[in-house]
């Protein structure tokens, strides 16, 4: 129930992993006008499915920011829209790790219902600690390196993985070329 | 009040030029636990700033909505946060078209705290018209071409812009890591 | 994992029943820069408490909607904010019928964590059908019966619940008196 | 530009003063698959229309949570909702002092789409300060008086104002039936 019903068809030819799959309900707030799901709700789709992914790995988010440890924040955001969502579907979102650095993580994130693919994603995040106020500068935050112990725990990226939206484009055959990614 | 206050600085070596610019104030919903607006929110913003220059050119979606003329949906989101806006921030969000094809219309926009740049955004967007029910199939959308009165009144697309958000990171330097701090 | 830990000692003295629970998991979205969930999203987890619970009824609210038959409305919500919620937090949210009219029906709604109680909510909700445009009106929505089928589907009402939000401050002791229900 | 259009209209027979008026423009964002504003956006109009006129009157709330001073919180909200809202509508939201106490402040909050009344509120608010953790007790929010600077800048409670949602409904004869029309 966690997991699209046929990964290895709606994946054919590509690489099919992922390290974690989060079902997600939608709801009125969810959708608008158009009768679908307003887009930039993907982006907390996604975010709901990493939180879920980390918790399963042993992280607090809350604790760590609260105690000044730090937290992530999201450096980019790539999505492609490839079908709309309506009122009261099942998604499942996709988390798989395709790089990391010490300073920055990038997530391939994937939408489905069923089999469909709904929208692809890519999500780089780096970490930052809340800084204290000084005589001259006020509280802020500064990016710094994610912790060991967390980078300790996070698993190989996937050599090549499904969801590179321009990759996306090209197997679906759209004509209509999507922008450049940025790295 | 609803432009950049130094747009030439900002933009500093490359085309300055937008289509429209549309100021945003930013409240408690749109911040979350890490003190700063949560960046799924900056594709409302952007969405804020392409209805309010479509209202300029004389387009009313609710009105092409309901009379089923039928409407735009986002196709594709590429979004580079680089710095974080808080509580009570006034921004200004840009809208340039850099692309326009009978298909879909691709957009630049980006997000300015006084001449700081916070976000840099590609955004295409396509459209779709509502298709009634039949025996065999239910409901939906189509995609089709977007109407040439629209087309008409849209801007030449301008030739080269700055938030391009590859160029945006090559441009500030940045080395792969994420610049989330206020300062 | 659906209801809370202890309901009986939660609602110690009063009727102690509802007739759903949900469970809600606080993520980054549903959080504010004072590091507590944003009170208005509140109405968003009881939404999706009332829709889960009519999914086990076996309604289905898209299908109503898309073919015509009607949707329900909001027409009044109270809300009584005891305690705030944070990230990762892992709430319930009860759902109680206490009026059940053939225009309107009135839920008590509670969210908690574990057995403490955060928020006390009354949410009363219509009916109301699409109607097409004709020459002389636009196309709206007209308030109607709630449809037989669903009434008859509807649990008896709660003589007594505990989640009236100014019953809930007498019984905390709060000497800020609330304001009156409006009915 | 900032007002109802016809405010004495609007409260025929009754008070008709409020102490601030915000314009507030629907946008996709807004809206649900029911083709209206979602019911729970109202408390986030609300919302921008309290702190636009604390700023009209000094008050600069992220300062204040920032320095420490603490936060306004908000304690109860009862919203009776008479007519939808749609996407492109210009909507005016008042804001009216009705009781100004230490421990809380309650404002009448009304919803206008020209003189069209479409949604009324009641929301009280409180104060907390951050609390920094002890050995035995967690970081957290306590409960406090509102502070002297506040409230001496607050105005004169309006004695009787219109937009109490009981006396909405006697004055509108409404017999229980949600008027959610648009006509």
């Amino acid at each position: 129930m966690t997991a699209p019903e046929h990964p290895s068809r709606a994946a054919e030819g590509t690489t099919s992993a992922w390290h974690h799959s989060h079902p997600v309900r939608i709801y009125w707030e969810d959708t608008d006008a158009g009768g679908i799901v307003f887009y930039g709700n993907y982006l907390k789709f996604m975010e709901r499915a990493r939180t879920e992914w980390l918790r399963t790995l042993g992280f607090d988010q809350e604790g760590m920011r609260r105690s000044g440890e730090g937290m992530f924040v999201v450096a980019d955001t790539q999505l492609r829209y490839l079908q709309p969502a309506r009122l009261d579907d099942l998604l499942h979102v996709t988390v798989a790790v395709v790089e990391r650095g010490r300073a920055s993580v990038e997530f391939a994130q994937d939408v489905w219902r069923g089999d469909t693919l709904l929208v692809r994603g890519r999500i780089r995040i780096g970490w930052v600690q809340s800084v204290a106020a000084t005589e001259t500068t006020e509280a802020g935050l500064r990016p710094g390196r994610i912790p060991q112990r967390i980078l300790a725990v996070l698993p190989e990226p996937l050599a090549e993985h499904p969801s590179k939206p321009s990759a996306a484009a090209q197997a679906s055959g759209a004509q209509d070329t999507p922008t450049a990614t940025p790295a």
